[in-house]
């Protein structure tokens, strides 16, 4: 195959197009008895403010086959991936595999907020140096690092303090970056 | 991240790993009073054979949340893919989003059947033009075409006709055609 014209973009799905974070606060809080914010979380994961003790249980409510099926949407998100969509080709790309139980509810959840996005383009996958793209915007510095291509560090608590890529916050950012 | 030093190897799972035609076979030959065998498939699909009226039904076997669960193995498929771990990078990269009820039968049968792969080698996906890769093997031409790396056919009786890649004919041909 000659390689498409378009620019392809791979997007993680969790803290990236999903607030995923906000939903697994609340749950930990919820079960613990905790008031742990996002601000709490500044350069630092949940698992290392819950204690190893209820590391987990925090990581369990994660494998519950429904805990993506309602997540919030990240600000910004649907509108500025639809303008993308027009210059770009957009693939999803998920390290679902932590996760077994949550596929097909991360796929009706796809379906529901980016419907306009075809199935042939999510991947539900682990090891993200198996994407072949141009950029990836990822939450997770490990996944870029193993990118082989532009890595962009999508912003969230745990990777404040990172440097080794460029930076957007928020999906405003994600839209400049992009010129579009 | 620097390239893996070892080339990696795309494995589809349908009529590759799994032996997903002779199961499909058995549902359709049970539900329509037919006598279709892998035979009569020579150069076409099950859809060719069945018709227009059932080709519905025939689909939706593939669409069960269990159908994927008790695939029996191709032939040589655990002994090669183990043998082949040892010097490449093993990926399996299944087109699993044309049935997403699929996603968590499919992981449990890899798990069960090819447990030394992890999971973070493990891809659901649609488009294979995804996967970064050396070599693909799959019994889908399409795939083959849109994979940017050396395509190898795994032959099935709908590929019969097919000459644009190199071939192998189950999995003592994959193992010659490494060398393993």
């Amino acid at each position: 195959m000659q390689p498409t014209l378009r620019k392809r973009i791979a997007l993680d799905m969790d803290e990236v197009m999903a607030d995923t974070l906000t939903a697994w606060l609340e749950r930990c809080n919820e079960a613990f008895g905790t008031c742990i914010s996002k601000a709490d979380l500044h350069g630092k994961k949940i698992y290392d403010l819950v204690g190893p003790d209820r590391a987990v249980a925090a990581r369990g409510f994660l494998d519950h086959p429904e805990f993506f099926l309602d997540l919030p949407l990240m600000e910004g998100s649907q509108a500025v991936v639809q303008g993308l969509h027009e210059t770009y080709e957009i693939f999803v790309t998920s390290a679902a595999m932590d996760h077994p139980n949550s596929f097909p509810a991360k796929y009706v959840w796809l379906k529901k907020h980016f419907s306009f996005i075809p199935d042939k383009n999510i991947v539900f996958c682990g090891d993200k140096s198996i994407i072949r793209a141009d950029f990836m915007i990822d939450d997770s510095v490990p996944n870029l690092k193993a990118f082989i291509g532009q890595g962009i560090v999508f912003t969230a608590p745990h990777n404040a303090l990172e440097t080794a890529f460029p930076r957007v916050n928020g999906w405003l950012d994600v839209a400049r970056f992009f010129g579009s």
